[in-house]
């Protein structure tokens, strides 16, 4: 167990954010939510996965909603307290533990904004990185339920859902979530100690904080962010260049859309694509597909190594593409089947970052 | 107290759609779900509204969906049991009656889908006709809470929702049953006796019962069964026409749209256009607004008096459009602001149909 301080906070974001791979929301957005909960409540407890006792009580809690609606307006930390406490209420046990479900600039730190709930957090998601729908998570590989879900929204709604499968509770959720304005805060995934462990990835604040170090002692040095963060994980640079073009739009819960960039420097010339659906989800280059989900696609500046979420994408900006492998788990015919690309409507498979051209 | 049985079932159903003023469902629906109940079950324990104790617990049970959906996907009675059991498991406490939330040909009958929850059915509702909106209904006029409510769809999905208004019950649930298939079963409003003696609009199901009763005799007669209902609960004949165009959609989750007709008889030239939200929602004769909501407006089959709901009008049809006044609580100022034209948006005051030319 260790503890998380203020100072943490912006290199845990910061790292958060390029595993949220486009996604997982803003890392100012985050860091703004958890910051005052340290500085109210004192440091976070950080725990490790493999430290958990076998009967521990943990869930995920997490903000439900588009991206490009969450940097409008900014969830509320109550309401992940309130989720929380619903979900013990309908479980009629208290938790342990809580626990992000993903990486990403804002659900990495929500569960420092729930420090008032007084629980350790654990350091493990459900990701290993961000996806768009809730059923994305390693738990389901397992048959871990989802439900029941506990949701409270910024109007003081509230709801504890159960569903046949995990896309039911997605289904639900997200119906709920745009009709409620897209920034529910959820309580999900209740599950024991020893389910924890079999089920997650560790160590995701922990990856994330030595992410934002790298990034920002590479800065501070003059080298190269994106070669700091592959030499750090793998994969490759897969283009270089300026953004031409983004489609985007907020619809049906979701951050959609496309960014058009044209090469620069080694990549002059050359063209690439990458097409969102709150994350980065497909990579095409001069036409052909160089990366795809589960893998992280990544958008960073060239020059500072700032992750750039589709949300946050504009013309004009001089941006490096990373092609990071994922957690081995999603690379599994269970997991590529939950995740790959012909989850999202591709009609293509998955290779590996490392092996395409 | 008395018994319903099977035989009364279709005067019941055929009252009830006459009070659901082209909404509530389909008459053939809702006797096939309490026909089979009654046959498993043995007959329905029907009270009177007065004779409730202080302290009895009830509900409304009842469909949320498209009416045009449910001709295509026949409700499940196993939901309404499972929204009712899950609503007294959130309480703690069990329920000694349920109750009809409309008139209308499947939710007046949806109490009697559940049966074999053993519970007697209270002999009123919250509409005395029926409403688009779960809130659109008496005890909303005195502060009482559509929520705890709960959900059971024909997945296997349930969710106990909480909100702060009773709007917002609608907006989440409706937007949840659109996700789910339109077809849904809900049970909401708990309320004690005592509420329920000041709340509710006693008499649904007996006058639903006489309103049948008295059509079919019209029938064996030979007599007007439009002249019938207008001699029992006043109002007027406001057309009789043929129906020469539906303009019909399922969008959101509502059965939307207009139908015209064209005056046969003594309406020969004139022209009616009555536009529908699930229910009726306003009547204009040649240009001008003659009756709208809360009054109750009702296409019946000039011939045989078969009231038809707005997901099955057809070009062609000969029909009686009626114009009957509405329960008086629904006249009062708080009512025409939860019920009246311009809670549907348009841009018109009420008046009484008794008023109208």
């Amino acid at each position: 167990m260790r503890y998380i301080d203020e100072a943490a906070l912006d290199d845990i974001a910061l790292g958060a954010t390029i595993l949220g791979a486009g996604g997982g929301g803003d890392p100012y957005v985050g860091t703004l939510l958890a910051r005052e909960q340290i500085r109210t409540h004192g440091n976070a407890s950080l725990v490790e996965l493999d430290s958990l006792d076998d009967d521990a009580q943990l869930c995920f809690v997490a903000v439900m909603g588009a991206p490009g609606v969450l940097i409008e307006k900014l969830p509320r930390v109550t309401e992940a307290v309130s989720a929380l406490r619903a979900l013990e209420t309908y479980l009629g046990r208290p938790f342990t533990h809580i626990a992000p479900i993903e990486a990403g600039g804002v659900n990495a730190l929500v569960p420092f904004s729930a420090l008032s709930a007084g629980l350790p957090i654990v350091d493990a998601d459900g990701m290993g990185r961000a996806f768009p729908s809730l059923e994305h998570v390693t738990p389901t590989l397992h048959g871990g339920a989802a439900t029941p879900l506990s949701m409270a929204d910024e109007h003081g709604n509230a709801m504890v859902l159960t569903t046949k499968t995990n896309q039911w509770s997605e289904t639900l959720m997200r119906a709920a979530t745009v009709a409620s304005g897209c920034c529910n805060m959820i309580a999900l995934y209740p599950m024991t100690g020893a389910q924890a462990k079999a089920w997650l990835i560790p160590g995701v604040i922990t990856l994330a904080e030595e992410l934002g170090r790298l990034v920002r002692t590479a800065r501070a040095e003059h080298r190269s962010p994106a070669d700091a963060v592959v030499a750090y994980r793998g994969g490759r640079t897969l283009f270089e260049g300026k953004v031409t073009a983004v489609n985007r739009s907020n619809t049906d819960g979701w951050t959609l859309g496309s960014v058009d960039l044209q090469g620069i420097g080694d990549w002059d010339g050359r063209e690439m694509t990458v097409r969102f659906q709150n994350e980065n989800i497909v990579a095409e280059r001069d036409g052909e597909i160089v990366a795809t989900v589960p893998d992280l696609i990544m958008l960073m500046t060239t020059d500072s190594g700032q992750p750039i979420t589709a949300e946050e994408v504009k013309f004009g900006y001089r941006l490096s593409v990373l092609g990071i492998p994922c957690d081995h788990r999603w690379r599994t015919d269970a997991g590529l089947a939950l995740t790959g690309p012909r989850a999202f409507g591709y009609d293509t498979d998955f290779r590996p970052v490392e092996t395409t051209a």
